[in-house]
């Protein structure tokens, strides 16, 4: 594995993994299978002192480091990363927020395409993730499980027959597995249906979050769903259920965009047109701001209402108008008003397709 | 004199002489001077029967038609004008509301260029107003002297040497002369300095009203500003406090302007930025929004920030982009949501400078 020094520099100048096509693209941005272990000789990060902790992250790292897949992957010690580049690392999805807490011993492992990043010591030892772009929780899980399974036979995970893996938190209990899924429904939120569809997958034991997980509110018509139950399910249950009811949701949003196109085009084109020319060439643009019209861009792509640029770049601008990445492609810290004048013109620039020489100061 | 059949016709392809260009162009989009004048031998408009009506309106026609100043205009009885033509003629400032009640008699004499209008049995038997671009009261009040004296000529003014002119309202006895100049301050209301200004002209007798005068609001930065008292000044007196009152609000426009280009350059760029992107991509426009999209988009013609568009365009567009025009452009009674559509679209193209070939149905 590489030193993570040359790391932020490579993600910089790629795409993720999971915003790369894949199935249902059109609403479906990425598909995420994690799965929660722990070692069974080691109590629970919450309650471990720090030379426990580092000893676990050892112990995960050098699993990590035997197996033939993390080849060419950075394992890196959160303590050794600065709060911004651990902010860039949040909005690339590779860490929680809960995972920069202070304290020693935390790690994480990220596959060069980033389609894989593996948490150690945030609630649990073990928090290992793939994610994929679209609509794909098949394959995402069978890679989860085969990462699972690579790293089993080096570690000793905390498992009992009648209880199945044990977590930190006991939603996690069972399979440890959650799937989500991360969807645009703009058709759903305008046609005021989206309160109607989010109460019936929340009756299914389903949850709708924002765009960066637990405790983050819906923005720009994004909405991440996953499973909460994990207990009494078996694996693939469990993937079965999730992708039954998020097709349910794609179909629904679906439909809401016929019905929105057929007795609303003109509405829905105004909203669209204005949003692309408002991105094209606002001066200050709030991150806020930058997904609702990123959002709407987005709609009008999928709807064939702009046919001058693809989704890769605007789920590329989805991630690098974020604060910490305007300040990596900035090379220093900048303040937030900063950010937003840098956010309008990077839109601007990615929407014109080139560079502007130079900049009007503020 | 014409019929006014064609007049319609030739207004809808040639733009008033007072949105022509003049002094102060980038504050002051016009300057206007009114006279109230009333025959001796008739009761006002306001107590007059129908016969009296109409033989007030053929002295007047008559006396217009005897004066070489009046060949090639038009004189038009307003019982032969559709609803929607008199609200054309409102819309290019040609006639008031209050000259469109019902009731036989009213009438309005109207030059080819627009720049004179002659009313007929509004509140007074006379409402002559010269009307010219820019910041120009001195010509105005030439031009209008000039028609007062020719009309003198055929028609008895009830005019007595103690109190001057007789008009049917008081405000208007004296000269029944009022100035009114219609200024665009945006950067006064940017800066929330404009109440401040507009105590300060209240408190000189001075009155600001919104577009289309009396009763109507404020909209889209733009104001008309007028004189209060008539009585007890000459003209000359009158013409010159109003040319010393506008000249202030100017100069404290122009200074606004300044300390925003200074303080707060990037918000101003890009809410005028915003403004013109909006404007030429917008599918359904009021004409409230059109009247503050053309307000910022004029403000960065006049700061340089906007170079390739002119202010004749946006003149014409602040027209041709109210309800009546939009009908006559159509040749057809349109609603309400078909107008703001034909609205967006007129924009587009005037902005665009092309027309576009075919229209998305809504």
């Amino acid at each position: 594995m590489s030193h993570y020094s040359d790391m932020f520099e490579h993600m910089l100048n790629s795409q993720s993994r999971w915003l790369m096509p894949g199935p249902d693209l059109d609403i479906v941005i990425s598909s995420r299978v994690r799965l929660a272990r722990n070692l069974r000789h080691a109590v629970f990060p919450h309650y471990a002192g720090r030379d426990m902790m580092i000893d676990v992250r050892r112990q995960v790292f050098d699993a990590a480091l035997n197996m033939d897949v993390f080849k060419n992957n950075w394992a890196i010690a959160l303590e050794d990363v600065s709060d911004l580049d651990k902010q860039f690392l949040i909005e690339r999805h590779l860490i929680s927020y809960e995972h920069t807490n202070d304290g020693d011993g935390r790690g994480v492992i990220i596959s060069s395409d980033e389609g894989v990043s593996i948490m150690v010591n945030e609630e649990d030892h073990i928090r290992l993730q793939v994610m994929l772009g679209g609509f794909d929780m098949e394959n995402a899980w069978l890679e989860a499980n085969a990462l699972d399974d690579a790293f089993s036979q080096s570690l000793d995970f905390a498992f009992t027959p009648d209880v199945g893996f044990h977590t930190a938190c006991p939603t996690n209990v069972g399979t440890g597995l959650r799937g989500s899924v991360m969807v645009h429904l703009p058709a759903l939120v305008i046609t005021k249906q989206i309160n109607k569809v989010l109460q019936t997958i929340s009756k299914l034991n389903f949850i709708a979050r924002g765009l960066y997980g637990e405790g983050t509110q819906a923005m720009g018509n994004f909405f991440q769903i996953s499973n909460q139950a994990s207990l009494g399910y078996s694996e693939e249950e469990l993937i079965d259920s999730i992708k039954r009811v998020i097709k349910q949701v794609v179909e629904q949003e679906r439909m809401a965009r016929e019905r929105v196109l057929k007795t609303g085009r003109m509405m829905l084109e105004d909203r669209v047109l204005r949003a692309y020319a408002v991105a094209q060439n606002a001066r200050i643009v709030s991150s806020k701001e930058a997904l609702e019209l990123l959002s709407l861009v987005r709609l009008g792509v999928d709807l064939g209402i702009i046919t001058d640029i693809d989704n890769a770049l605007i789920n590329d601008l989805f991630i690098i108008t974020q604060p910490a990445h305007l300040q990596k492609i900035s090379r220093r810290k900048i303040s937030s008003r900063q950010r937003d004048i840098k956010r309008a013109k990077i839109m601007r620039e990615k929407f014109s397709g080139e560079k502007e020489d130079n900049e009007t100061k503020s």
